[in-house]
């Protein structure tokens, strides 16, 4: 990699618990519809194809590198793209989000799914490799994937989903054919998530975004032992991993179990006492409500103080949004808070 | 009122915390769209007709009561119905839920509306009399209303929404204008729910099902002050209060602190835990996953004993689910499920 400067290390840093000059920052979907040069790339290209050319995957994934002072990258790429060489077709509808054409009702349906290696998504990696090159070592890389229950979801529900009635009544009366799923997305994720690494990926964080409408005792029997096997598939290739979710107050111990160098959490619940809950031999990652973004910054300064007093100065805290960027987030706010997070936490 | 055999008692002496035979049990929208006794007044009459009508809203509300052994009836309106007098027009979409076709967008807008007493929902009243009537004393009969941020939720988004962006948005632009506007809707809410007394309702739900979007730190500014206004107003009215929200894991100590006699909690946070937070001086409502009435009876039945495990014969909990009955819920499962939380509980 040809270095210019000195890389930033605080996100890295932050993950593996050590002392940082101050709080680093980045942000969930921080290359997105939000920002016009994102939407001029979208305006010649579909989501899709901007995944799978890895030149715009790259591109994309520095824009809001080249305008804010965020202290990591993340690679442009979509939860669902390892279910397509499974053997699931889906589109994304304008403004409607996902559609799986296919969607898993059966067990014979899960029988079908192939397990893939992440050679198939070789595209993704060579996003990631272009990315670290372009990046030139100004600020670490993060690769992702989606958690299995979360991908299930799509799978099922055929799409984003309310209440995961489809979901849920699969867990509850096909068991096996649910375990089985999960156990294939698990390997999957796995395998995909280490490619990544290998493509250069310095964290990974994996997104089990709608896991808080489980009750804990479902999230232990039908989720836990699942995202386990991908964080213990993943712990000897020296990156940090990251365990996300929303609505999960009651989860996170559970979570932390599962596995996770650093826990993400939303606003739901204060930063200390989701800490606690996690413990502090863990990093944390959140956790602003990313409505306050829409916010005038008297009333986002009031939150991201209130954030980092909770956070109390402990080594091992990455500021970010309890979920992603929303789309008409004004640019200038993001601007504004990331250059808040650093000020505010300056040792 | 005409009394034809003794009065089942179970519900009311739990909102009091007073010991019961077995566990009461009833189910948010008891009353809806999966019987079909429900389908075939909807198949003739909208929405608001029927709650206009009130022989038509007693007749749904003794619906489930006919058919399943439950212990309270509710009665049959929509949380929407007191923003109708105070200004807001709305509809009800087939399958689209409610659409409000003026909503509340500025300050001018929360200052037109109008604060109403609870004269103005007179055919709420007349449906709760003539659904005493037709009890004759068989069970008990709850009214309610909407909480002041699920109201405003709706009046401001003009409908439902999934990251409630136009309701913050205002909360953390227009701070005055929302207090105002809460305000007026406490207000409005206190004085319906008086009514709904008044008229022979023999205890009160407050929904405020959207709540959880919230950080701890925003609902203890912008919404427990206005609950605390309703709560305070109908202490002595001489009826049990009962708080209800979802998402509600890490507000529940300030749910509590808002007031209400039973406080009701979704299926995300453990029945002890939860009744620990709330406090053992108050009664406790839920907290079945309503997905969980999709699954097979030996997997419901597990669910039930774990809650009923968790709530370990202490004095004060009502069976409930943790959100309304979903459409498409077989018939038979619920009425089932109504039998087993009576045979598991028996004292």
């Amino acid at each position: 990699m040809g270095l210019v400067g000195a890389m930033n290390e605080r996100f890295l840093k932050a993950c593996r618990r050590e002392a940082v000059d101050c709080t680093p920052v980045w942000f969930m979907r921080q290359a997105g519809r939000y920002m016009p040069e994102y939407q001029a790339i979208r305006a010649k290209h579909s989501i899709l194809e901007v995944c799978k050319t890895p030149e715009l995957a790259a591109q994309v994934t520095l824009q809001p590198i080249e305008r804010f002072s965020l202290d990591a990258a993340i690679i442009f790429a979509d939860l669902l793209l390892p279910l397509e060489p499974m053997g699931l077709r889906f589109d994304f509808e304008e403004g409607e989000g996902p559609v799986i054409h296919n969607p898993i009702r059966d067990r014979a349906a899960v029988e079908r799914l192939r397990v893939v290696d992440g050679g198939e998504l070789d595209y993704v990696a060579d996003a990631i490799r272009q990315a670290r090159r372009a990046l030139a070592g100004r600020v670490p890389l993060i690769g992702f994937a989606g958690a299995p229950f979360t991908l299930a979801s799509y799978a099922i529900e055929g799409g984003g989903s309310r209440h995961y009635i489809e979901t849920k009544q699969f867990m509850y009366r096909e068991p096996e054919a649910w375990h089985r799923l999960l156990d294939k997305l698990a390997r999957v994720v796995t395998g995909y998530l280490r490619h990544q690494i290998q493509a250069g990926a310095q964290a990974v964080q994996v997104f089990d975004s709608w896991v808080g409408c489980l009750s804990p005792d479902d999230y232990a029997e039908y989720v836990l032992p699942h995202v386990r096997v991908i964080f213990d598939g993943l712990k000897h290739e020296g990156v940090p991993l990251i365990h996300f979710g929303t609505g999960t107050a009651t989860l996170l111990r559970l979570m932390r179990e599962a596995g996770g160098d650093v826990i993400g959490v939303d606003w739901r619940v204060h930063l200390d006492e989701a800490w606690e809950m996690i413990g502090h031999d863990a990093a944390i990652q959140g956790n602003l409500d990313p409505v306050v973004l829409f916010a005038p910054l008297h009333e986002i300064e009031r939150r991201v103080e209130e954030i980092l007093k909770r956070a109390a100065g402990r080594p091992g805290h990455i500021f970010n949004l309890g979920h992603g960027i929303l789309p008409n987030t004004p640019v200038e706010t993001v601007a504004a808070t990331v250059e808040l997070v650093h000020k505010l936490s300056q040792r």
